[in-house]
């Protein structure tokens, strides 16, 4: 931690500010530059943290050095997390896996219908929400466990696994009961009773990044699970909100990479989600292969024009199989499987 | 609604999209101009809001020509509203409220020290955070019940009414039996759970803007809460996230004119997490009275430097009483008190 | 400057960082914490910014300590800057001064219509376009010098001064032999080109804020003029682009205060530009005055049905002498005179 | 054009703007709905562009129909645009070019050292700055004409092409003389005067999209240079302003697809900038040829650590040399040649 001083700081400040960092502890050491002084102070910096620095007479700004997440770094951990899913699907491996379906469980016909067709074409995932987080209270909220039910039913008859968004504290025991991996979506990536909650159990997680949160941010919120004690984590980009209204989101490529340095878990991108328009999902799922992403998700849609939600971002099925097949040669060319 | 063509649909598309609108029971109006052909709807523009109608062949974009609030709007409902709490403190009327108090409750002696204070200088509500909103799980999370507690005994003693943060739909109950108004905080304003059991509790709530939510996303949460019978909602602008990074938030003083245009729900600024920076909470607190907020909340606290979060942003008591005096002749000169 | 190195620096980098900074005359300090070591230097650190410290091998990150502007800064003049204009007009002092007038000046009779009438109100200065930066090449472009002769005659004929913007380097002596303040719009911040010409030349400047520019790059746009010898600058809030689209531009109003506390040169705010529609420029410009200031630039059209830019957000002539009189006792409450 | 009218706007408010509209030789047609009237206008979209229709009474929202951009659209020229460079490379057909060198000219051996690498690995391009936009004025600016000519000569040498910024409408001649390709930063992106004089040159463009520039406003840029009679027009994203600190700037990856659909104008990608930082430059680059850009800009420098500017996101010869090994099975996957 390095705290700069305003130029005209008194020496009394400055030794207000040295004794309150010796309370905790900690070593302060100060440098009388030529137009500024700054204290750097040596000792576990999370123990300064806590204190309003900014809030001290004298001081101009705090400057933090470490990252203030610790078990979701590559520093506490330097090797990629890989965990398997029960039926022999691994996450962070060479593979990288592909959850498909739809935004929505409608019904169990249509689940079924599609759920066949994402399997056949190379899926390892079923997708689907049960319970939809919607910014208008007149929009169709899903169908709630009977959508679980449906979900866990054509997931086996058709050898997927399961993943469905959690939206509530409350729902972790009947959500958990039938899904494999628990989403917990862009608008809850700080829900911190979620967080707490889904730390607690043991089933892996698909952490969204917010519309507007922050690489840094995220990290905190996975290390919210991580330090619950649920290491099964795998993180999601799924577009940003800027100022740019030609797409739904804007898809930030460049945290695939950002958070390949910074931290041991797997990370996805969903174009659907991050694009909003089927057009575009294909390029970008082709960069998300490219860049390095360690999954997909994919939203599919046999019938685009009666879904209940996200129509206009739904692959068809065939148009879906189409992709995947575009997508293996570059995971080749990358290294990777698909 | 609105919908535009691509400039190479053809007449079977057009009539498959004039079918589907028929089907609805609205009635579809083509108009063909030299360049593009579009499709206007008339009749009840919600039953097609659920359709995806991007997802049709040969639909170039849709535009939909009525705001997707009701209840929220000022065409449901012309005149402000204004709603009383129970001491005789009225929220939309002609007195500016003024919420005040320490950024997390740390125990009940310091409350009551600043309750004092700020009654004194002319606040009407004590804030304080039992439940706290932590981006890191390292960080203090709040006293939780106790907290409650030192809120609603002191605020009593001391003649003020209590406004703190719900965080969870399991905790409905619990905070509404200590507050008087029930904070949703920025991160939550589209946790949609909470908002529907806050929806249903008789208590005022405080809804405030989400980090990167657009005005349109604040009134769509503040229906949730309409919808379901509570009808004493409060917004609250608290700095949107932008580019910028001098200051930790950006308030966006463009929001009040705007949400007085658009609805009858009284609104607040909140300048504290707005500018993030105590030397820059008294100007903007100016701005908001003058442009026509109906309330403001201010963090305060008598020894920021041991303030266990938001210290830096927090005004000392002598700086609240001081600003106080400074508000009253901005509030007189735009007709308000404070 | 802090350079904080990575947690697996070898001794060999750390010495190699230490004499890359002695080479340039300057004082390395190591501190080796826990976790981190980091290395403090002290001189000027101007001569280490032009080094990409970040690209030597074991540097995890780069943490400057002084702001990059320096003529622009409160350390290098503590008190404000004021400038007087020729005919006893003061920038900068106890008067906000108000610029006003049509967005594009599109004819001689208009324009002497509208300054009459903004001048009876109380403006300072008359505004108007006789080059426009449009979006759109087909958009109309300005009357070139012909407007700005109309500005000459007609501001000398009412008594007011003229305020105008300069889009290109090779315009400056042309613009400067009719205009009383040179007006460097919003995306012309960082034409370098353009600042260095408009540096060199004695009239004063209206700086105004680029779209997405953050409040130090504006300093530093600043800069460019006050490193060339103009110190008479005045700066221009006029509204951010953030991800909101219910107003044209975002007011920043936190700006004021940080600028304030950063540099000494007066701020303007235009709400017209900053808000894009007519109903939301009342109050913006209330809250500039209450936040401190030191003037308004006002868009006055009095047929805004046939202006030929801007006509949605320009007040009547009405409008404008209404909100003049709002003004004054919010500018009294704050210690001001408009 | 949609005009959509409050639900309040009387008979002769509507009637006053059908005048309006007829008056320009455009046909209203009035649709009442149950809550909404709205006028659809057929004709020439851009004759009511330029009025502004919401400052006229009843009028609550305007929406357009039509793109404000012709010439650059995909509906004036469906096939895509390919242009030959002078010595057989094509620009925008199966092979994507690569641009590569150093952020800025620094000296004639450097430029040479660096030059034969990078042709040696598959350049197409040479890159370097003559004249360089520095946000700071103190800020190395480029060695101008002389950098011109080192660039000519070291590419006529090595056997590339020539691609340099241009900064200013006074430079267009001395620009032209030296380079083969004319780049446009994105600080300069609306510097109309400089896109004016540019559109009227025969020399190929590259046009970078500015820092907070929606794609319909890079678009609309585009459009100057294109009704100035320049077609030979590439556009570049280099990454746009959000709130992630991350990374230098957030490439906007979903803007290659729209691109794709809406002009018909070849697209590269600058992750160098886009980015900030020499490791994530290499998986971006991937990603970038695998959306479908039709190009690369690179930066590339032997000393990183001398370089005088953006040496921290500078490869090494040897590093471009293996990202050009990577990307050349990515190219081929999706049916291009690097």
């Amino acid at each position: 931690m390095i705290i700069v001083l305003k130029n005209n700081a008194t020496p009394e400040q400055i030794n207000h500010i040295c004794e309150k960092v010796k309370e905790l502890g900690l070593t302060p050491q100060v440098s009388r530059g030529v137009e500024r002084t700054i204290i750097g102070v040596i000792g576990e910096e999370e123990k300064l943290r806590a204190k309003p620095l900014e809030a001290f007479p004298g001081v101009d700004s705090v400057v933090p050095i470490l990252r203030p997440y610790k078990l979701a770094s590559r520093e506490f951990k330097p090797e990629p997390t890989v965990f398997e899913m029960g039926n022999g699907v691994k996450v962070g491996g060479k593979k990288i896996i592909v959850m498909a379906g739809p935004c929505a469980v409608e019904g169990r016909d249509m689940l079924f219908r599609i759920a066949t067709q994402v399997k056949k074409a190379g899926a390892d995932f079923l997708r689907g929400g049960a319970f939809k987080p919607r910014t208008s209270p007149y929009s169709f909220q899903g169908l709630g466990e009977e959508g679980l039910k449906y979900l866990r039913e054509v997931a086996d008859e058709v050898g997927l696994l399961v993943v469905t968004e959690i939206m509530d504290s409350r729902h972790v025991d009947l959500v958990s009961e039938y899904a494999d991996m628990l989403q917990i979506g862009a608008r809850n990536m700080q829900n911190f009773e979620l967080l707490k909650e889904v730390g607690l159990c043991k089933k892996p997680v698909l952490l969204k990044r917010g519309l507007s949160s922050t690489i840094k941010e995220l990290l905190l919120s996975a290390e919210y699970l991580l330090s619950r004690g649920n290491f099964k984590v795998m993180l999601c980009e799924r577009g940003i909100r800027t100022f740019e209204t030609a797409t739904r989101n804007t898809v930030d490529i460049n945290a695939v990479p950002v958070l390949k340095e910074e931290t041991h878990l797997p990370v996805l991108i969903d174009p659907s989600h991050g694009t909003g328009k089927r057009s575009y999902v294909g390029p970008v799922a082709r960069a998300a292969v490219a860049v390095g992403a360690d999954g997909l998700m994919i939203e599919v849609h046999d019938n685009p024009e009666e879904a209940r939600s996200d129509g206009e971002q739904s692959l068809l099925p065939s148009g879906f199989e189409q992709l995947m097949k575009e997508l293996r040669p570059i995971a080749h060319a990358v290294g990777r499987d698909i």
